[in-house]
């Protein structure tokens, strides 16, 4: 008989998509959808960039060199330069999208068998991309309460064992929002120095910090050369999630020529999406300011939404465009579908992530959802106001588990 | 200290690479080179995909579904029943170029250390696949003498263990042309079903056969429909090498799923790609008529003009663009680099793909070289008339260690 693999049968279906047939069924039923639950923006792509592909030029597609094209990644130098990013044209290793540079480094970095340790809550793609790499997945836990800060340095030390060979973090994160802080990062790259890890650094967010925050690059970090790839996408930084070009970024030439005969073998990366990366690319960095202020007023209404119902722990997470709050709820997979399926105010509802698929440690984030404030004000108003009633009226309605909201607020402003 | 994984280490460059630098100092010196030696041809992409491109009219190029938008899938189901495969929309799967589908189809039916019977020689890049999936390629091997015909099935009985999972082949073959015949993959197909393996069948060439010759698809034979995996791409058939979108196509729904998780992981194909596979499933199946007949010359023109080289082994490849001809020398690699490197003709040399890459047996295809016939027929033309004289002159020349070629053609004709 016919087996398939074991990573066949092991790859799970996207945990973000398995509540979508009840949305279908929601909709055909005539109820209204808010989507909050994938990081699908509803803003424009950039005009720039549609320019671009609209005034192709050439009387043939070609194949590109394997690292993509040199116009590109002599313009990638420069957006680099401008994000504090010391890159050089010869760091830059340009991929279909951040999915192709994080399964690059994996197959880069580790054997089969080989632990990676990640914080969780985490992007639950990471989970698929580690089955596809025959890579174990190890976690430190993140908590709501700290607004999803990074775990203690002894709460990775207590996880290294000698298969360890890499850490991998996302920063700002998805699905927190978390901006982790120059010191933890510094911290963290001392640990993998200590222990001869890879520091697997996955920025697609780099440009949405609000508050005047700034995210840091792990490859900014003194000493950082040897052990830091950056895993990178224009996807969200443009709006251009269906052009897949996405780039690894490292100063370790070991680790840059391994990754670029991974690329050679599928000989090179989207050529029409590199068109619209060189015209991303030179964009002035005030390009994104229109971008933030949309995205830090949304972040700003919905975390104070949140935070203002009954129950609900929710800090203010300072980048990305996600939230992680936890619910007064019994389990979010449930409270989700039931949303869904039994739920409507005013003939709407609205999708969330369940947290389970963020967390590898089973029972963790039974409680919270990500929410992706990914549409405008207006929707997300609605949105809200559904969550708003639906939680007064949800049957597994449970007290949170952990400290009120009040106090977080309390130390986060003290 | 950091250490790269061992598949990381043994990834290796690309074997058609390898002579780049020896182009490049050519071309500095002055010197003229023709490139037989990579498959991408010197024709126009067909005019109405970059039409398509050019005319995009949406705001935001979001992403699609994991499989491919369902407009792309609803031609394509047209473009294969045309192509006389019976494929639904329900088993295609579109992929980020043939390269990705070759991956997910070694991920979704392979264990690491199983292994994947392949006829050699193959396209070079399967070894670089077959390390990234932890893959084990074991070969039987075609002959020149017999045009590359399939080896006889004994020898694929021979090399069949326990952990055989799976068979590739290349039909029409890159790098031989060698066009398989109905009676060969019926039996190749009745072996897979005896010893419960995978039939996977890259048809990237399908539309280039001549002589009125048409190829066999695998999923077109009676009783396929478990074992065989289409791996496809649109990269030669439009001369859109640079799109990057491919087909995994099965009528077997657990390996579709599994894949399709896979696809999951990297959450969407290449958007714009897709808007030329749609302009291309869209062309009526006279397109294909031109590009036929252009590479029909060409290859006429390539074997002739090789038949006619004293020692040089060359039977009528049937199919693809490619022909792979035994040279009377040493060793292709030492002449190829001596090609660029030592020789030139009014100014001009040739580069070739020394065969070597496309075997895994060490010490086969010494005297073989891989020739793409992409040029236009003035080219091929003076590169075939460099070759001509490269041979007269070179100093490893040495007489071909198989039957001469006369005894080839007449059995040819006969």
């Amino acid at each position: 008989m016919l087996r398939l693999s074991q990573r066949g049968q092991a790859m799970p279906p996207s945990p973000f998509r398995k509540l979508t047939p009840y949305a279908e069924a929601a909709k055909k039923a005539g109820k209204r959808v808010y989507h909050l639950n994938i990081g699908q923006p509803d803003l424009e792509t950039a005009p720039e960039l549609l320019a671009a592909v609209r005034g192709v030029d050439f009387n043939a597609l070609t194949y590109s060199y394997a690292a993509g094209t040199d116009s590109y990644r002599r313009q990638l130098v420069g957006y680099y330069e401008r994000a504090g990013i010391p890159a050089a044209f010869e760091d830059i290793l340009v991929t279909t999208a951040g999915s192709e540079a994080i399964l690059f480094a994996l197959l880069t970095c580790l054997n089969p068998g080989d632990e990676l340790i990640v914080p969780e809550p985490f992007y639950g793609a990471y989970t698929a991309f580690a089955i596809a790499a025959g890579v174990t997945i190890v976690t430190v836990t993140a908590h709501v309460e700290t607004g999803y800060a990074l775990p203690p340095l002894a709460d990775f030390e207590r996880v290294v064992t000698p298969r360890t060979r890499a850490v991998l973090l996302c920063n700002p994160s998805n699905p927190t929002g978390y901006v982790y802080q120059p010191a933890e990062l510094t911290a963290l790259l001392d640990f993998c120095k200590r222990h001869d890890l890879y520091f697997l650094s996955d920025e697609a967010y780099r440009e949405f910090c609000y508050d005047g925050a700034e995210a840091t690059s792990a490859l900014s970090l003194p000493g950082s050369e040897e052990h830091v790839i950056v895993l990178d996408t224009i996807s969200k930084r443009y709006n251009v999630c269906g052009a897949r070009i996405g780039a690894l970024v490292t100063r370790n030439p070991a680790v840059w020529r391994a990754a670029f005969h991974f690329a050679q073998m599928r000989i090179s990366p989207p050529g029409l999406g590199m068109l619209l990366g060189e015209a991303a690319a030179a964009l002035p960095p005030t390009y994104f300011d229109t971008t933030r202020a949309e995205y830090h007023a949304r972040r700003d209404f919905t975390v104070r939404r949140l935070q203002a119902l009954p129950g609900v722990v929710c800090r203010v997470p300072g980048g990305a465009f996600y939230v992680m709050p936890q619910l007064p709820i019994d389990d979010a997979e449930t409270f989700c579908q039931w949303l869904l399926e039994d739920f409507s105010h005013e003939g709407a509802t609205l999708m969330l992530s369940p947290a389970r698929g963020f967390y590898k440690t089973l029972g963790l984030g039974r409680q919270q959802v990500r929410l992706a404030y990914v549409l405008n004000l207006t929707d997300l108003d609605a949105a809200l106001t559904c969550l708003e009633h639906a939680l007064q009226v949800y049957p597994g309605r449970q007290p949170a588990l952990v400290a009120a909201n009040d106090s977080l607020i309390a130390a986060a402003t003290a």
